[in-house]
């Protein structure tokens, strides 16, 4: 089995350097990929209300648990608030709604998914509910994050999760987070890969004790699913002749390569799989080293492109202007 | 005299599109400086406690008040909050004393001058105090925006200021603002140039009621008295060849192409000058019209290139990340 190295975060808990994403996993085949997953040796495993699979991935977990193959404390199980609930008297019924789903008691990891707030949609009703309402229509609301986060806090002191995170915050807005939070965030999740290098939110980030994972390590190849014109336009990085050229140097895949980049700096990654080879491909990639060169030569595909932009998607809630 | 359009801000008032930037203008000749560019025809003054002349920028205001050249309704004179002025407490008392110094009872318009909050200098130790204290340490402090912010809203309703704004806010931070302000931000001042065109955050202000006030118009030319090595690395705009055409094309001088490519849109600019011939100059900014394609071939030049960063001159405070 693949030895995941850990890192250590701002109150002494610890989170593997590689896990498995869950975002676009199907809810028909979410519960198998996560047995198989974790019997492939994953460990963390980063969902989300949004993501509109809790329930099945759960039964992968219950699946493997009740098999022996882990137990609750070798996993490490994260979701994160979405944005219809950040009025402060809605983030606990839905916290308890998702660790239900999950089947657990707690998470290891909790983060405000955006930072955005929007108008409340009853899940019951629409299930992942997504940005619009239920008039199609994406309507901020008046719940300004200090509240969400103190109604974060009071659930971590409850022991409902080991940890609290934020995803998708930028440098101002994270400052701001610091001067009021109780409990300080333990990890920042945000968009990263050799297109969108963002040394200088790595560097915040490291200054203050926040670990960071890097979502959509691959660049465009997250968002082709998803239709992103501004992915198909740009040319793939499994694809790329500086990542090629490093990649044959190691002996290793272009997706080892651009998720060592990441973990070989401390930052966390969280690929996503569907088929089951790619599982152990994924979880090895802290077993090499590149050089500071090889390093500095993918961090130079900068182009400051990001994807997961919802002023893109939805014309505004420009949280990265 | 040359007319210079306003701008109507989101609480009725209005603010003049032109006016003159206090940044950098030496203490011994601000008092002049102020008087000239009243009888020029400026009406807008933009200052600051981090100026360090706002005793003698009140002079000049005080003596073209004297000799009836203007009143103070006339004039619309912006200041701004020094970051070691966050605490609640400390708020209103630095606000009288601004006041005090430019010999007013109202400022027009008063910013939070960045979204950073370090500790207190004592101003009757050292003033201007920057960005160091007086161990000559960048000493982060926990006074959230939201404290601060209901601070200059209490002071707004007493009337010490007409309207309240904010400078150096980028997009998630800004959001955050307008879920808790009682009194929305009036106006957003930002750098902005061809260089740092920030389209997102135009249209986030746009889209929330915020008017724009851009510093730093002519992009690297403001810092290189500063010595900023980026700046000095960047060709000049004033000789940039896209500009230089534009220019040419209207009888007009490239500081004024760069000026009019924001009040064309909308967006209120305060250039500088230290002399005294450029002032009709750059005040004579909104009476020629560029075509569509002639402002987009302007923001073609955009380069993400942002020369006021404290993460840069300092290593530290990354609000930009």
């Amino acid at each position: 089995m693949v030895n995941v190295p850990k890192v250590k975060l701002n109150n002494g808990t610890e989170m593997p350097l590689v896990g498995f994403g869950l975002w676009k996993v199907p809810t028909e085949s979410a519960s198998d990929v996560v047995y198989e997953a974790i019997k492939a040796g994953y460990r963390l495993f980063d969902g989300a209300f949004d993501y509109g699979n809790e329930k099945e991935c759960g039964q992968g977990v219950a699946r493997a648990i009740a098999e022996g193959i882990v137990t609750r404390a070798d996993l490490f199980i994260v979701s994160k608030l979405w944005n219809t609930f950040h009025e402060y008297e809605r983030v606990e019924p839905i916290v308890r709604q998702q660790l239900e789903w999950w089947g657990l008691e707690y998470f290891d990891l909790f983060h405000i998914h955006f930072p955005v707030a929007i108008k409340y949609v009853d899940p019951a009703v629409s299930y992942p509910s997504g940005w619009q309402d239920l008039d199609g229509k994406v309507t901020p609301i008046r719940a300004p994050i200090q509240k969400t986060w103190e109604a974060l806090e009071n659930l971590y002191d409850q022991g409902l999760f080991k940890s609290i995170g934020v995803s998708n915050f930028q440098g101002g807005l994270l400052l701001d987070l610091l001067r009021y939070a109780r409990v300080p965030p333990a990890v920042l999740q945000v968009e990263l890969h050799p297109y969108l290098v963002q040394q200088e939110l790595v560097e915040l980030a490291k200054e203050n004790g926040i670990a960071l994972t890097a979502y959509s390590s691959f660049g465009p190849q997250s968002f082709l699913e998803l239709s992103f014109k501004n992915a198909a336009d740009t040319p793939a990085l499994f694809e790329h002749p500086a990542i090629k050229k490093i990649a044959e140097a190691h002996g290793k895949s272009p997706a080892q390569v651009l998720l060592r980049w990441s973990t070989q700096r401390g930052i966390a990654v969280i690929p996503k799989s569907n088929s089951k080879h790619r599982l152990p491909e994924n979880l090895d990639i802290c077993s090499f080293d590149m050089t500071d060169d090889e390093l500095k030569s993918i961090s130079a595909l900068d182009k400051n492109l990001r994807f997961n932009n919802p002023r893109d998607y939805l014309g505004t809630l420009q949280i990265f202007a």
